[in-house]
Order: structure tokens, then C-alpha cells, then sequence
């Protein structure tokens, strides 16, 4: 794959339908990307892939680095691209809808399209999904990818975040998120699509439908 | 691309608002696949890609051979694969519900993923688009694709059919079919989707939004 094509295993229609029991090895599912997110069978956790590292970011806080060549997980469900970004700059933001607006400046007629992006440094606030608690002034770094309102269902419509610490003892979905200052944004545009649809009974059986409401709820 | 790999240019839900000024060239779709479906610059007719030719199909009821390596034809929306059937055989069938029906008894298990097919032999009766009569006794070929329905808006969910007859006189979008006896049935899943989005301004800044009713009225 090309740099800035998007490869994606299942869709998040399958995964709101708690399709969870098989998915692409992760041998396999590196081998389209350096730079992603997804889950694990059973949505065991958070998967953040950055600088050619896997990790799994389990709901009791834990953080383990994956070794794809040896290990026997799999992705129900992942997005995952040969990140290269088109510019690189410095912006500071308040929320993760201010994060977004920037975005949407940076990146002008892009609305039908996916982005890729990352943020690097320091954080002032982080609100995660499965943690009672929130992190502060924590340094690390936050994948993300902007998918296209039409296709809802297909990918998460809408911003999309992880994050893990530099020191990789913290990290999860992002709910929330404020720069601590400016960190270092970069980001890319994506138009070309790989999509991997599943062969297993559990998927082939399920009715798929679009859950906008369920997906914004548990993704947003 | 491997075989009985999709390889999509845009999406439906964008040819529903009318995006057809540019496209994908032809001289590039060809190189994606050989079998296959789509239309032309300001929706100007069918395409149909059978046996490595392409044709188009146009209003007025003449059809064209397209030269991929000459033309300046461009694809607003296509739908190609390097078609290779998992097995083939003869059936019989009354009308496009019928050979849907027995489909879904072929393939078994597949309503979450894609199908390819095509027919070939003597049809009774063809219910055409663009055109105020039908055509009976003709001896041709239906090419088609099966799109899982939770993919409506991205593909055309249901069965798609395009037409051609052998003499490559009469052609078209088939609303209804009917076979004069046996035809020869060839068919195979596709679960690999390569999706390229435009990027173009009338792409980029149309407000895509799932028409599900409309798909079903102009291409079902």
C-alpha cells in the first residue's frame, strides 16, 4: 500500500453488533500500516499503533506492547495507513470540538474524505472512555483519523482518537482532550480506501444496521 | 489487484446528487478490472465491462465501444472487478426477484459481503431504463453485482444488473428480467473492497447524504 491509503478490517457496524470473536492477525494487519487504531477479540481494550509499535491499552489501565509476529491477536476491528504527513505545525486547542475546528480550517474541502493526524506533547486534560479517572499534564501522543459523515456505519463518522503517554503506562479512546500550550500536529489526507470485509458465521449472520446514535455514543 | 477483488471509483450516494463533471478515466478503471459497471461524464449513458471490452450504452438506444487507451471517457461512479466465478451454472428465472432468490440460495452466507455475477444465454422478456420498451427474445449478457444492504449509499445495496446483447446492439440498466429457459449462471463473493474517493471541488463540496429511497427508485 501507498503512503496515505487507508486499510480497514470489518466494519464498525459489526463492531456496535458486538462482533468481536475473530478478527485479522495483528502479523497481518501491520504489514498495511504503521499509524491506527482498532480493538481486540472481544474488545479486550484500546489498540494504538504508532512509530511501528503495537499497543493494547486494557480497560484496568494496563498497557501491553503487542509482538505481532508471535502473538495470537487479532483485530475485530481496525484502521490503519502508512502515515505520511502532508505538513506539520504547532496548535494549542481547549476540547476536542476545538481540536476538530482547527482541523477542519487545516485541512479546507475535506469534508468527503478521511484525514489522518497526530498530536505530540503535552496535555493538559484527557477524558478516556473505560477509566473512572481523567489524566492530566501528561506528555504523549494522540492518533487519530477523520472519517466522512456518509459513511457513518462503515467508519466511525467524526473524529476518532486514541492516546498513549510517552512513557506508555497510560492510554485509551479519548472522549475529551486539551493541549497543555501548543503540541505538534500532523496530518494527512486520505482517498483511497482498503477495506477488508469479514468471512466468519458470526459476521455473515449478523444484521448490520446503521446505529448513529449507539456509534456517537460509544465512539464519539 | 487479485481476483474477485472489488475496486469501486466514488461512491452512489455522490452520483445521487448529480457529481458526474469528472471521474476516473477509463484507460485506468480498465487496468482495475474486466468486469464490471458504471456510467460516463454527466451520466451519459450505462457502461458495461464484459471480456475485457467496454461499452456504452447510451439514452438514445446506440451503443459504443470505448477505447480506454484513446478516449478522454471518464467513470463518475464504477464498480470493477477481475472477475473469476467460484463456479457456474445453469438456472431458470421469471423475473429479478426470482434470480435474487436464487442467488441467496447459492451463496449462502453472504449477505455481508459483496457478490459478482454474470449471465449469459436467450432472456424472454428485459425491463430497461432509459428506454419505453422492453426487449424479449434477445440473447445477450447480464453482468452484476450484489451489495450488502448496511453498504447502501456506498454501493447500490440489492442487485445491480447492466445488460448487453451478443450482437452488442441493445443494452442497458435492467429494472426487470426474465430467462427463456436456462442460462448460464456464473458467480463469485467478493469480500477485498478498494474504494477510491474524488477529489475534485463538486465532490468535495457536496452535502452526501443517504438517499435510500432514491437509490432504490433510479437503480434498483
Amino acid at each position: 500500500m501507498a503512503y496515505n491509503e487507508l486499510y480497514q478490517y470489518s466494519v464498525v457496524s459489526s463492531l456496535m453488533e458486538g462482533i468481536g470473536e475473530t478478527g485479522i492477525p495483528y502479523s497481518e494487519l501491520v504489514t498495511h500500516g504503521n499509524h491506527g487504531l482498532g480493538t481486540f477479540r472481544r474488545m479486550a481494550g484500546e489498540m494504538i499503533c504508532l512509530d511501528n509499535e503495537v499497543y493494547q491499552m486494557k480497560s484496568d489501565g494496563s498497557i501491553v506492547t503487542i509482538d505481532p509476529s508471535t502473538g495470537n491477536d487479532v483485530a475485530p476491528f481496525a484502521m490503519v495507513t502508512r502515515f505520511q504527513p502532508s505538513f506539520t505545525t504547532s496548535i494549542a486547542f481547549d476540547s476536542k470540538q476545538g481540536l476538530s475546528d482547527i482541523m477542519t480550517t487545516l485541512f479546507p474541502k475535506t469534508k468527503n474524505r478521511y484525514l489522518s493526524f497526530r498530536l505530540d506533547g503535552l496535555f493538559k486534560e484527557l477524558h478516556q472512555r473505560q477509566t473512572t479517572y481523567e489524566f492530566t499534564d501528561v506528555r504523549g501522543s494522540l492518533i487519530g483519523f477523520r472519517s466522512p459523515e456518509f459513511l457513518q456505519g462503515v467508519s466511525v463518522a467524526g473524529d476518532h482518537l486514541h492516546f498513549i503517554s510517552d512513557e506508555r503506562d497510560r492510554g485509551g479512546h479519548v472522549l475529551d482532550c486539551k493541549s497543555a500550550g501548543e503540541v505538534q500536529f500532523s496530518g494527512s489526507i486520505m482517498s483511497t480506501v482498503h477495506m477488508q470485509l469479514p468471512d466468519d458465521d458470526e459476521y455473515n449472520e449478523a444484521d448490520l444496521e446503521l446505529d448513529d446514535d449507539g456509534i456517537r455514543k460509544v465512539e464519539g
